[in-house]
């Protein structure tokens, strides 16, 4: 213990913490704080089979949102003034763990939105092959929270045909821009809304999309849908709830499918307040299937879905538009950027170089 | 053709028929009118392969009333003017098919709602055997429409486990008797509501179920089921929709499952006008799956429902609650039964001893 040549440093790092809930709005200083705490990296401060990271990226994602509401809504709710969790890559740059060395690039879904960090050794999901030819950020993009969040969507709960007309709201969001490629692949005609010009370019020549619209421009969403699914819908990855999931209940075919991922339209808005969707009756008639989904419970699908992506990935198949924020204390403007209209690709923060 | 001995006689047969659709409220005498038609009984105007049934009794469900609104719902959408079709006992008094002798009592879930009727044989899906000591009018209740709707509805959709915490809605109704029935044969907790307290002591008494509310006399439904489910709904078959779907989701266990039977409260509203569910985001984190289903996609369970059914019955394990009207003229008024909180039980019509 504290033998000759022991790193006996302490680390600042700062951290983000919860200071109070944020019931509605989007969440601001006042809820969101960030501190510094001290990190020792002398070896009896380290339990046994932990590692102490060097944080490199963190994935910033919608469901981070909705653990910051108070409520307990079957989303996972943390205590007050403990630090926020995200899933991350990270540096070992001290282990406790024979598995690990120092230098080693490991992902952990319960990363700690801190410059530095201790995580157990079993929240490790990889460790990253630095020469796989994959770029860092894509292991918690297209191979992190939003690519498998797509993947569960499409691939596991919509399990669309060849010919199938998929509609994906937030399109050129995280998990959308990931879904309407994996619709595309199999062989699916592809619409998606979303909220920009710009964006509906993007998704139409980078990722493939058969068509686009920009809801704003859309005063009638059930005209706007008449239109894009002369046909109907067969599937509807719903990312956002609210007005256009009851306009989609309006166009829905015989035995469609609603993979609920998210519903970015409600999580600021306490229930009673938010759109009530008047046409439930339609899921009667039409047999639709509509169901909600969160990853923990697709944890043995993980594998399949990794090697499935890297292919796609390996081949040029798949492709990513990532929005980086440089710097820890950018976390409250990134997740502030999800809620906006501007937001274009997957949002992380690179935390250290 | 004609010959000696034919009998020529021609029946007169008094039919209902949409005289025009009723987008909104209850369809009344201006929607829904009876005439009477002329049926020869001449062979030759009999067609192949088809029969002549003097109707017995006649299934008065609320799917029906979802085909008067002149919309195409995904559900079946008669042309005005066509007599009325519903799943019915007839007994044989003419056939031109030689597997059906005059006498004969069959089953068709499409038979006129008239008093005599010709239908395809193909469209008879089961001779009845008069010494099954099973009494006629059960085989369109327990093994008919309701019957068979509770049994896909918990049986196959929900599947719920010994010890489920199972909700039903339109308890007392004819899907509602069966489905709690059945729930408590699976071990499971099962409580209902429905809409008077001779109906609460009903389910309670004669169906075994666990326990039961009066939803009118609870004023906030929250608070009610926050009472009966202190561990949560683990299954709610849905035969309402509405403010009690609304509240439900209030308090879904993970994993939750809600089959979709209809929605009574919904049926008279244009669909703009209907009660908004608000709380769909719940379905996200409690990963609910909401499924509407259609008995039209089942028929290939057909056959286990009917032997499983069959020998409940047998066995004393399950029990009907019937409510006759008398006479084909009571069909406006048996239909208008349901919009109310006074029906009992399975409605059905004697057209004919």
């Amino acid at each position: 213990m504290g033998g000759v040549g022991e790193d006996m440093r302490v680390l600042e790092s700062r951290e983000w913490y919860i200071a109070s809930y944020a019931p509605q709005g989007v969440p601001n200083s006042d809820h969101l704080k960030i501190r510094t705490a001290k990190l020792s990296l002398a070896l009896n401060s380290i339990p046994e089979r932990h590692v102490v990271l060097e944080t490199l990226f963190l994935s910033v994602d919608p469901y981070l949102r909705s653990r910051m509401t108070g409520r307990e809504d079957g989303l996972y709710l943390p205590h007050i003034f403990t630090v926020i969790i995200a899933f991350g890559v990270g540096r070992v740059i001290k282990s406790n763990d024979p598995n690990y060395s120092e230098g080693d690039i490991v992902i952990s879904p319960v990363t700690p939105l801190a410059e530095y960090c201790v995580v157990s050794s079993q929240s490790i999901t990889r460790k990253i092959d630095p020469h796989s030819g994959i770029s860092t950020p894509e292991y918690i993009s297209l191979l992190g929270v939003p690519g498998f969040a797509a993947w569960v969507g499409i691939e596991v709960i919509a399990d669309p045909k060849p010919g199938s007309n998929v509609f994906i709201s937030a399109a050129a969001g995280g998990v959308g821009m990931y879904a309407g490629q994996l619709a595309k692949l199999e062989g699916c005609r592809v619409i998606g809304s979303t909220g920009s010009d710009e964006k509906v370019r993007l998704i139409k020549e980078e990722f493939g999309y058969d068509d686009a619209f920009n809801y704003h421009k859309e005063k009638d969403f059930d005209a706007a849908l008449s239109k894009y699914f002369p046909n109907g819908i067969d599937v509807y990855l719903d990312n956002v709830g609210g007005r256009m999931l009851e306009a989609v209940l309006n166009h829905v075919n015989k035995h469609a499918k609603i993979p609920l991922c998210g519903m970015i339209s409600e999580y600021n808005k306490a229930w009673t307040e938010r759109e009530g969707v008047r046409n439930l009756l339609n899921l009667v008639g039409k047999e639709v299937h509509m169901q909600g989904f969160m990853l923990g419970s697709y944890m043995d699908r993980f594998g399949d879905f990794a090697k499935e992506m890297e292919g796609h990935l390996k081949h040029g198949k798949i492709g990513s538009k990532i929005k980086i924020f440089h710097g820890i204390d950018k976390f409250l403007e990134s997740l502030g950027s999800l809620f906006t209209s501007c937001n274009i690709g997957k949002v992380v923060i690179q935390v250290n170089e």
